[in-house]
């Protein structure tokens, strides 16, 4: 779904006015019973389906909101593309994927994505600032002053803060976590607190401005989130079913304590390095 | 999570043997509770924990597959890094992303990655061959000869041949789905009877070599699933602690049956000119 999912939910705004709600789903519900309807026809159904969607009550379908997410290198794709889904989805909103440079940034496993912005390109306020985590290179990107620069003075004017699994250390590290409720991947969520926030075991915790997420597949779910912030529960309730977000994984070990004992005590202590980082980063050592 | 994701669960096979079970969990354990390790006695945790996690009755954490996920213009970011990240994490597994040609590929939202291999570059014998979903562009794609002599022969020879979302319709088109179970996203899931599958209404679907997902981010199930099906389940359960998988979404409107009547009814008709697109690809028109 996109280009469409943007061409559908953004086919113009012209001829919204006086269209009633029950009349634009009457005849898309007619238009889709139909058993070979023309591609005319479809796209017809499509503009008045996508009427009937602005009409709904509550809907909030367009918008301008600057949103800004971080790449840097040894990031985790999923931490990043899993909120962009939702960001993306949100007509008249530009999304920006913003690094030091224009290169290709590699992430963790070595997918290669191009920035569409450098750090000096994108709007000094922000509707959204998101950082998403990964292992090394995370606590290597808070330590780089570039990045902590940028970080610093686009999440003090930012509407919003967010971060995904571990991106809640590079937000720690620019001092925006201090005296907040915040949750980052469970290997190194009690570390939160050596950046003066408080360790919340929650998928997604919001405190003031700030938005964190749990680890990696936390994303998901607060890329969802932080669209019904920005623009209410309708929208937010047809980008989840446009997604079909209706998880249901066939193994039931993703938290700490629905996880086997044995690999759960294995995993944690395969985190102790980086939690060790972490700490070090946090005491400023 | 991950160049220590791969660095951690692949720490080296060697020393595995005699390393029991109970100890090397005792000695993570005791390490993990002291209050201020040093980086070096956290190192050692890691590996302790990496041979405890490989000692886990039935984890199979070493392999060589060969996995190639399709990239094309237009195709849904999520689509692809929700079951790259799965297949990624396994130690040993070359996975490859696939285009016709060297360049950045556009997602439906403009993320450009950059692909790994080109269509003559990935081995004749893949374990996993996936194909990521989107909307127009997954429609001219499936009409695109290069890419569907790709998809028939990699898919003819594959170990699993698997599909997200609209991904289906790429293997329809391809005639990998003829006579099987599929799922695809819920908007054009009828459809796949057009290509003689029997739709079913369900997250992920396995029926022989072919797995098939529902809409875009039914990708992180169907990842896990595979990863499963390659690996065995306590790898699987291990990589869903690592994602920290426990999927939590502040809303409840993932499937057309769940959403509000408007909503659902109004995205319905918005999904009406890619129905009948689908539809005229499979009818050969």
């Amino acid at each position: 779904m996109s280009i469409d999912r943007r061409k559908l939910l953004g086919i113009s705004a012209a001829g919204l006015a006086g269209v009633a709600l029950t009349d634009a789903l009457a005849r898309a519900a007619e238009a889709i019973g139909k058993n070979k309807p023309s591609l005319e026809d479809a796209q017809r159904q499509g503009t008045q389906a996508h009427e009937a969607l602005m009409a709904v009550p509550g809907m909030h379908m367009h918008g301008s909101e600057q949103v800004a997410l971080l790449l840097y290198p040894g990031f985790t794709a999923l931490d990043l593309i899993g909120p962009h889904f939702f960001l993306a989805s949100m007509m008249g909103a530009t999304v920006h994927l913003v690094a030091a440079q224009r290169e290709p940034v590699l992430s963790d496993v070595g997918v290669a994505m191009l920035p569409t912005a450098r750090f000096d390109e994108v709007p000094e306020k922000l509707d959204v600032l998101l950082v998403p985590g990964g292992a090394e290179g995370t606590v290597a990107a808070a330590r780089d002053a570039a990045t902590l620069a940028f970080v610093k003075s686009r999440g003090a004017n930012a509407r919003y803060v967010a971060s995904v699994c571990t991106g809640a250390v590079i937000l720690g590290a620019a001092g925006l976590l201090a005296g907040r409720r915040a949750t980052s991947h469970w290997g190194v969520r009690e570390a939160l607190a050596d950046f003066g926030a408080k360790p919340v075991d929650q998928r997604v915790v919001l405190d003031g401005k700030l938005v964190t997420g749990a680890g990696v597949s936390a994303g998901l779910d607060l890329g969802l989130a932080l669209i019904g912030l920005l623009r209410g529960k309708p929208f937010a309730e047809a980008v989840q079913l446009m997604a079909e977000y209706a998880p249901a994984p066939a193994y039931h070990a993703g938290t700490p304590g629905s996880a086997p004992r044995a690999i759960e005590q294995s995993v944690r202590g395969m985190f102790a390095p980086l939690l060790v980082e972490t700490r070090a980063l946090a005491a400023g050592t």
